[in-house]
């Protein structure tokens, strides 16, 4: 009985070793479905149970996504994405080898609206850059940005390359911004019709909404930014150094 | 025209502030749900675009959360829960004047799987304390936990009270073990049949999924911990100090 219970954890093992070999070979492509865990188990002449377990170990190593209902599809590996230190989304992809790329949705001077004008320390109405790009990595929509900026720190920035440059380039060769640091907020939210359209993912799929307050050497709010990431496409990572007691 | 613009910007101004101050009150009431954009309109004699532009404000203020085809909701007030420090759940919730709460789903001793062996250094197959835990905020079930601890570090982990005791504390009073900081993984994602029902949300709800690998003095992995936090009810957030170029 144990034997036997034993030989059947071996067996999960090696099946999902088994695929997990054909996903590194290329047999199985990132976003190809999986047989069903009844074709699985009847090919394989194992129970259900046990390709149910070697499915799990799968999604636990991060190879496979599991849809409930839908079935399992080979997983894309996720852009990480530093949010204990600043670093733009360009730079990020850069140094990764993707190659990023920028839409512009829309580009004006908004009066602040109250919480704008709270999170950049300016008075209501104050005329700010607002700028809107949907951001490419290899040419795939992930990720949808609206950033406000105060206008009086960064006067005629339309007439800059807001496509290919990035923004911090810009706010550092051009207007002697250096930026210093931020204040992030993370919170999963899931895709609505407009952020679906755009980012070309079923409305419903998850996103990660981060808010950011980014501030220059003197402490002083430069960007105000709301970013929503495909969940599909980006992890977040944070190293924390202190334990709070 | 632009007087009349102007006006209209004052108007959907007016009806946001006269929502957040029903919601300040208490009039409305955290998940009521707001009339209807066209009810809206009706009552205060106002276009629906107007409503529209309020709503949008209360959205964004986080006073109100709107789901499209459904309706609009006041929002809870979201637990805020830092990752640039590592910081217990319970230590955190208390803090912020909250009661914490667990209830414990599973605890028994597994042999490491691989994912679980690679995040603690340990070989496959050796022993670690598996804890899987519901955790509660002033008793409504907010997150769910999945925890591994290597056996050897904190042998007989059964006998303490892993209900009203933090783990952390259990960890650093009983086994002299101090953490001194975690490596962070957050994803976004929806809440499956599994989660909806131990977190009483609806499947599909967003969810936080974060996996930390903590460290003790001797940067020794302590823990693997895989927890799901609902969206609805907390926001992360992380303080970077510096910025990458």
């Amino acid at each position: 009985m144990e034997r036997a219970r034993r030989n059947a954890q071996a067996l999960y093992r090696q099946i999902a070793e088994s695929i997990a070999a054909q996903i590194r070979a290329g047999d199985l492509q990132i976003g190809d479905r999986l047989p069903s865990e009844r074709q699985l188990a009847d090919e394989l002449g194992v129970s259900r149970v046990t390709v149910r377990q070697a499915l799990s170990l799968l999604e636990e190593q991060g190879l496979i996504e599991r849809l409930p209902g839908i079935g399992s599809f080979v997983s894309k590996p996720k852009i990480e994405q530093p949010v204990d230190v600043l670093i733009g989304f360009s730079h990020n992809l850069l140094r990764r080898g993707i190659r990023p790329g920028a839409r512009l949705l829309k580009l004006e001077i908004q009066r602040a609206s109250r919480p704008v004008a709270e999170a950049l320390q300016l008075g209501v109405g104050e005329p700010v850059y607002f700028i809107h790009r949907l951001r490419l990595a290899n040419n795939l929509p992930v990720a949808l940005e609206f950033s406000f900026f105060p206008a009086r720190l960064c006067p005629k920035l339309e007439s800059h390359d807001l496509i290919h440059r990035s923004i911090y380039t810009i706010l550092m060769e051009e207007y002697g911004i250096h930026l210093q640091g931020a204040d992030q907020v993370l919170e999963p939210t899931t895709a609505r019709p407009y952020e679906a359209r755009w980012l070309e993912i079923p409305e419903g799929s998850p996103l990660m909404l981060i808010r950011r307050i980014s501030y220059d050497q003197a402490k002083q709010p430069v960007e105000y930014a709301k970013d929503l990431y495909r969940g599909d496409c980006f992890r977040f990572i944070v190293r924390s150094y202190s334990f709070e007691w």
